[in-house]
């Protein structure tokens, strides 16, 4: 059985969600990171959890400037950052530490109070980030207000609602008023739409509106594609695959048409005094990434991801949380390089990559053609990765497909947790594993990444009630079971080895003799 | 459009097969590999490929060994080197070298002339292997030749036959006598089937009979499990998850049963004498192989993988091929250790890998934790990854489960491919991202590793027909699509770099000033 638990901070506000997972056999409790939020009806939308927090250092406040970054620079460890603390198991020093040296964000607009703290850095739990939103050919804010709720049920850390079309605003202000996790968004997406479509037609003003429009609402953090520079872009001409980002490639229109640097680039300053009073941060976009294996790791990529760094320490003279986006479709065996030089140029600020994806093969498997890429380039010390689901490059995702796109990018995110070390992941999985050696089938089920899945794959094959506690499974039926054959192994090993264990000898090597009767 | 295409060899008889993919706008047709074989009727099988090749060696040969070590070894390119060089797009002698130090294999029993020859070895195109078989709670015999049909249509390179239960023979002749690809087994699981299911009633003279039988009926390789010995059950003791190998499990019974070393070890030169008259290939068993992350690259596992170096070399004497299989669950940064050590204690005899899962967390979901496993270890040098399917630790796959599986590991293998450079691996990737650039739709589904899909998700979102002729995809929608923007880019530079092409300034680094007008 799983059930939402709540840790209690040093102050009464601080309670910490998180999945308890009862176990049978006088096993004890496993407790899981939680993103799912309290809930909430759709048109009113969650309570404030960081309202109390917010107005307190209003009331003190001395500047405009209110990031965490900011306070983490003071030495000051805000509730928000021992909330994240205790959801990751670490000492909030650590998290003030790694917050103020920008190798983490904490991103939470002072105006989404309805956020759970959560960080993204390469010292902590890998996050996942699943995109939503309605596009000209598919427009209900209920389907994506859904899709969000879907989407924190299954793991997604956040949320970014790239709506294009109709209805931006008013999607956006219901998925904002109903997500327990920050929300990203891509203000040019609105900003183009506001200027009918033609990138030609943009200007820094209309950007400009826009962005304090989103971040009055309470936008987290806003992908800001202020690397593609007017003399880049002809680096990408040759590419198999041009730009495939779209913020990329609105800007080289824009750039070319007028024959003048982007705005995004000459106004960054600008951009950056007024997310330093909302608390947003920016997660600098990589409008020139590669859409394709020929296209990985070339000189359109890496120029931007150079300016990046520039953009990265502009940003943080502001005090403003900063994270650099990364590709997109890379061949595994250039997946560390994108991460090495990311570190270098950008001065270990968080990296949050698209995938990547290590071939182009398989459209409609996207998920995992990526989830390869995606566990790598998180062992290797990116912090957040988004999700790609099997709809990419054919379709809008579905309920389905977010789920699929999330459960691949949890797992890709979990096993980057192994590979890393991070001090609380291996529990859960020998949590698994000791129950399916025990044959505890309920406890295996509520373990997973997907209870539901796993009972119904189960029980397809063998559907009884008492299969639920048999000492086999279906693969191998009732006569034949290696997990039960072990089991009698390791009493029999252990009644030999209680026997024999005076007569150990070694047997030459790190290799035991035979010590059993 | 796919259409099976056949390219001849130097003699009459090899005529290999791909799947010619053609494509549209004058673009040149793209030859994938293809393991779906002629077809057949289920009761007639397939017509004997190999018939005249072995005739015509056993009508000159002057010893009872026939495998394709053996003739590498003596010099000789045979018609199957040849075939399989033409899969590969090599050199037959880069074969026949690579078969004669034993770094590759070309397993095919000379009693299953229906094979199309295809190699296993790093320096080739990394393979995949499906399980099929009945089991005691599922044992229709038309059900596991559709799965072999199925599978093989997919992508299946080898298929191993696990059936447990009832019909065994009568299962495996079917599967053979329709096979293209070579058919691995588990002889203990029938030789167990003769003893009651009782470990401890096996034999040798029990199990040597089993591998005639099957050598007869043309099983083209087989998993011996003959490096748990005795001295090494203990090592599993303390584990997490014990033994999981199904074989390890039973030879680890017998072995403590009888206090006795293990038959498969002390009888291994018969076995080689057996395999060398019908060239069956070795598939070296990891019986110790670990079950869970907890358990992985442990004592028990190394000890035995030792023995299988031993083994190998055994092997080699009597000219018999030979792999080695390795694990199993292994989180991503001991994955290279596995490689690295089995590469230098078995002589780099190829090494056929059970994913590696990289997580235990995501039962239902393990075609995509061991697909992240299967990719890297390939990478490694790993020759041939078996798939796993969502229903592993849950249930027996069926059709849909098959698929998933398939389609998991070749882009685990494809990824792997691309990776490490096989000459002929990008040019897919390159084929599909440039008609994915050119909105040539119905190119990008022919292109797909599974056309079917890729179709299906496209017309969910937008189904008439001139969608598939249109330049923009309802992602983005009509009015706003990166791709076709980036086209626009693309003409636009190319004439803005002609103009200018007089001014080119190198800008700092590799980086260009503007160059468009």
């Amino acid at each position: 059985m799983r059930q939402k638990v709540y840790v209690e901070g040093s102050s009464p506000g601080i309670r910490v969600p998180f999945a308890e997972v009862h176990l049978s056999g006088g096993n004890p409790p496993v407790r899981l990171y939680d993103t799912s939020g309290p809930g909430s009806e759709p048109e009113e939308g969650l309570p404030e959890l960081r309202r109390a927090w917010i107005d307190e250092r209003a009331a003190h406040g001395t500047g405009p400037c209110v990031t965490q970054l900011h306070y983490a620079r003071k030495g000051i460890i805000t509730p928000e950052m021992e909330f994240a603390a205790i959801r990751e198991g670490l000492d909030p020093k650590i998290v003030r530490e790694e917050i103020a040296a920008g190798r983490a964000i904490l991103p939470n607009n002072v105006n989404h109070p309805e956020s759970e703290p959560m960080l993204i850095g390469s010292r902590f739990l890998v996050k996942i980030n699943a995109n939503i939103g309605t596009s000209a050919v598919s427009d209900s804010i209920a389907d994506e207000v859904e899709k969000l709720r879907w989407a924190t049920k299954w793991g997604a850390d956040t949320v970014m609602d790239l709506s294009t079309g109709k209805h931006i605003h008013a999607t956006r202000e219901h998925i904002i008023r109903n997500s327990p996790v920050p929300i990203g968004t891509v203000p040019l997406y609105q900003a183009l739409e506001k200027v009918d479509g033609d990138p030609v037609k943009l200007t820094w003003e209309v950007f400009r509106d826009t962005v304090i429009e989103q971040a009055e609402q309470g936008v987290d953090y806003m992908t800001v594609h202020a690397g593609v520079l007017l003399r880049y872009v002809p680096l990408a001409a040759d590419r198999v695959t041009g730009i495939v980002s779209r913020g990329g490639s609105i800007m080289a229109a824009w750039c070319l048409a007028h024959h003048t640097e982007s705005f995004l680039y000459t106004h960054f300053e600008e951009l950056c005094e007024i997310f330093a009073r909302y608390d947003v941060a920016f997660s600098l976009g990589d409008g020139l990434r590669p859409g394709s294996i020929a296209d990985a790791n070339d000189e359109a990529q890496f120029a931007e991801l150079r300016t990046l760094g520039e953009l990265t320490r502009i940003a943080w003279r502001h005090d403003v949380q900063v994270m650099i986006e990364g590709p997109g479709h890379v061949p595994m065996h250039k997946i560390k390089e994108n991460v090495d030089l990311q570190k270098e140029i950008c001065a270990e600020a968080p990296f949050y990559t698209l995938g990547p994806l290590t071939t182009d093969i398989a459209p409609a498997y996207d998920h995992i053609t990526s989830a390869i890429g995606a566990a790598m380039i998180g062992m290797f010390g990116t912090a957040m990765l988004c999700y790609v689901t099997p709809k990419e490059h054919l379709g809008l995702p579905n309920r389905d497909d977010v789920k699929a796109g999330v459960i691949a990018y949890k797992i890709a995110a979990h096993a980057a947790d192994l590979a890393k070390g991070h001090p609380t992941a291996q529990a859960w999985d020998d949590a698994l594993s000791k129950a399916r050696f025990e044959f505890r089938w309920e406890d295996q089920f509520n373990l997973s990444l997907d209870p539901d899945t796993a009972r119904e794959y189960h029980d397809e094959t063998l559907p009884a009630e008492p299969a639920k506690t048999a000492h086999f499974c279906s693969m191998c039926g009732p006569k034949f079971c290696s997990m039960r054959i072990s089991h009698d192994l390791k009493e029999y090993a252990a009644r030999g080895m209680a026997e024999k264990s005076a007569e150990f000898v070694d047997g030459g090597g790190k290799v035991y003799l035979p010590v059993v009767s």
